[in-house]
């Protein structure tokens, strides 16, 4: 698979880049949150998902508080680079509500 | 699974929200791209992908030109209803490269 340095990802005009979470196993997509620089460099860096928070304007290591921590497996990029697709080795719901997955509701 | 109506879905200040595909046999992630309301409306009535092209500022429906439609199988919301996953049946590649998925390059 074709490589490209985490210095060529596009963030958008508030420093973010959407980041979507599959589970390498299941390949069941669990979540999207979003990155910004650091988040990313400490993704790569730690091997376990780090994201920034909108919502509370913070960075925000995924478990450290539920122990659902998720384990890095590759993140690939998008043809624009300016998404991420994150594969990882979820350690328990990837939801606050508890569910697997949060996209446990259709239209 | 739960339903949710698409009147609850919640667009961001551009109107918008991020919409993943994912091939519903292969499980492979796609793409992902934003739908408005009209967009997402054109979905659920056509059973085929719409979208909003933020750099032409236009409808688009995937695979008008290219052939390479995407005929929806589920529309499924995260938790916050601010994301889909819309899952699909793919006619060909769903990127403008060529790939079968834009996710054809890892950091």
């Amino acid at each position: 698979m074709e490589k490209l340095s985490d210095k060529e990802i596009k963030f958008d005009a508030n420093g973010l880049v959407p980041a979507i979470v599959q589970d390498v196993v299941s390949n069941q997509v669990l979540m999207m949150a979003y990155m910004n620089a650091e988040s990313l460099k400490l993704t790569l860096e730690q091997g376990e998902t780090w994201f920034w928070s909108r919502s509370r304007s913070e960075l925000w290591h995924k478990g450290a508080t539920s122990g659902n921590i998720q384990k890095v497996v590759e993140v690939r990029v998008d043809c624009d680079a300016d998404t991420l697709l994150v594969l990882v080795n979820p350690a328990g719901a990837a939801c606050h509500t508890g569910e697997h997955s949060c996209f446990y509701r259709k239209i």
